[in-house]
């Protein structure tokens, strides 16, 4: 998997991707969008890999959208952004914002994905992040959901995730003032959920990735992901209980379900067989599946 | 109310509910699911009780699913554990969780319940408690949300409860790294609301619960307790604005608003007639109601 | 404008609305509901003012509800509240909650609104400030959702605001007790966002309403404003996606997309052209629009 905008390093079933255009502030260009939808499409195929983590070299983890490309949704496009306007297609009429095509796609990824912060994270360059399961940041990163100083409206579908991750009136105050503000007030938010040296950043990513890596069934936190994103769209508990009920079922008869009580009751570690590839049950979601309306 | 797997005593209102099991560290059984299903049943047409607190003896709340019964959802039954499907009846076509069908129970109790866990409170033994209304912990509590380490899914339509208590950035984390967490981490989560040396576990949980007894008119309450939860069931706060207006005007003409008014400018403390058992309001939401289609 | 219930000075592009009846303990009556909610009106269509502060007088922000009035909902109305019931108007057959009335339209407000609390907010008191976009409060504030404890419900929608502002936990211990509590444990629960010793309380608040008006886009304030209340009722980030299509779409090609750009490249202060009251683009959602069927 070679990309323009971010190197790839598998180890240790985790794949590390890193945005490498520290001139630039890692800032996010149509091409480094289409790069990242491509690798999150390969990564949900490939067990060798399960876990992700996003971080980026220099002073800025993505410095938001490359101003000098322009919006996307501007009246006057290159002929090169034809073309991706074309890839990425349309909603409702219009053409899709390229940050809500990926961060969709994030989503709906059957790998979890661990962002660390490891600096500047402004714009889409925050944005992209509020799909992924766990944010952690170095003390000197800073974020600015800075739309509204640019004339323009938050993007990436972070009018819904942001106020369901940290509330509706930290988004509102971050949205409306526009304003930077740093790490310790990141996590104190809720959009961060640690903190650390800027030089154990990776170690502590590369620890939560381990965590899951050694003792969890890939299949289960595939499931869980989705059950918990998409519990949260549910109008009513029972819809949960009986999407729960279905998944206990066809887990607990599994190979997956088998081995966890075996090797809990043998107080050795588990190894679980299931491949995400290959065995993901029908009971899994299709979250954010697409409506029919839009 | 005898029951085999815990002990229920009545005190100024309060029944406190001690699972007493502590040999097998209080862990769920078929049997102990439908006893506490048959106490909250009873307990909502009982006007002398007023809150319920929930918690254990020994070393652990509730250490989780009886791994010796195995999954009630595993192909191979146990006649006892037939007879209990058929007592839970079915969602959807499938045999329900009987996790969710002990949680849709708590969720739809009249009464207040405070769950003050005195320890270890992993699987079921803390996604149960997840519809509850206040949950407290003694300082040496631990917790987990163990599924994915079992190969199997999170239950008791905690997909549904743990997003929104805790927040999703949160409760994924939790769950997908299935990791065990203490009590301080579980206060800074908002998986509970105090954290109390382990020996004033029971003075700080009957505290709360005479808040409620001394001051509140019980009608308020079970109203209160179900319209916030069907507010965030709702998708508009117009549904939550007609539902708040047929409430004040049954409540502001009814004896409990009458008194609630005349105490306040007497400057005396309430003393509310009604009932819950008898003189529950139509505009009191069912709530969880069943949807048609599951 | 000139009203009985409260001043209004403008200054900076801020509108300080400071409750006056001191001596009352700034008390919420039928009179200045109706008075609020036409300041809300005539505010929308001002494009001097760009930023809504409100605070009181005295020892209170606002003690509640006029209890030597009654409440709106009881059956024996003077004829002056007669005529406000005629004109706040019927939901779902019955006379709107007033304070619901007023919320709905502080949350359509097109103009930010910052509530700074000076002291003591007392259920309505409290809940009408729910819809707005900032809440701060001095070191000697204090809160209660006293619903509870005067034998009546929850209003002003705070059903729907307030599990989603606080968390369901939160809310539901607030509500149920219907305790006091001060202003640090306002802060810890979310429902303002910032303490301040007393007396520089309103330097705070022209601090953060400052912030807005220096930096940002009206047009922009306004739409992410309502599209993340709006974000929070819909059942998929699909639909999120689809109108921040729209939206990116219409500001990237609008006068205030075009300054946005360009004074971040030109490395200068922003002066956004476009006016709320003229230029509103289609794309901002009526939100909380009224569901047909209420």
């Amino acid at each position: 998997m070679a990309y323009s905008h971010f190197d790839v390093a598998v180890e240790d079933s985790v794949a590390t991707v890193t945005f490498n255009r520290p001139e630039k502030r890692n800032s996010f260009t149509m091409a480094m969008c289409l790069e990242l939808g491509d690798f999150f499409d390969r990564i949900d195929a490939d067990d060798a890999v399960r876990v992700v983590i996003l971080t980026g070299t220099g002073p800025a983890f993505c410095a938001g959208a490359d101003l000098h490309e322009g919006f996307i949704g501007a009246t006057e496009l290159t002929p090169e952004q034809e073309a991706i306007v074309a890839r990425v297609g349309t909603v409702d009429g219009v053409s899709r914002d390229p940050g809500g095509w990926l961060a969709l796609k994030i989503a709906r990824s059957l790998t979890p994905v661990i962002v660390a912060f490891n600096g500047a994270a402004v714009g889409i360059g925050v944005t992209m992040s509020l799909p992924a399961d766990i944010r952690i940041a170095a003390e000197s990163a800073r974020f600015g959901f800075v739309f509204t100083r640019r004339g323009i409206v938050p993007e990436a579908a972070s009018t819904w995730f942001l106020p369901r991750l940290v509330g509706i009136a930290q988004a509102t105050e971050w949205v409306i003032t526009g304003r930077l503000f740093d790490a310790q007030e990141a996590l104190r938010g809720g959009l961060v959920s640690y903190v650390v040296p800027d030089d154990q950043l990776l170690a502590k990513a590369r620890a939560l990735a381990a965590e899951i890596v050694e003792n969890t069934s890939s299949i289960s936190v595939a499931a869980a992901r989705r059950m918990l994103w998409h519990g949260l769209e549910l109008s009513s508990p029972w819809y949960a209980h009986a999407a729960e009920s279905h998944g206990m079922r066809a887990m607990a008869a599994a190979p997956d379900g088998h081995e966890g009580v075996l090797s809990f009751l043998e107080k050795r570690p588990a190894r679980f067989p299931m491949s995400v590839a290959d065995d993901l049950p029908d009971f899994v979601p299709e979250w954010p599946a697409r409506p029919d309306d839009v």
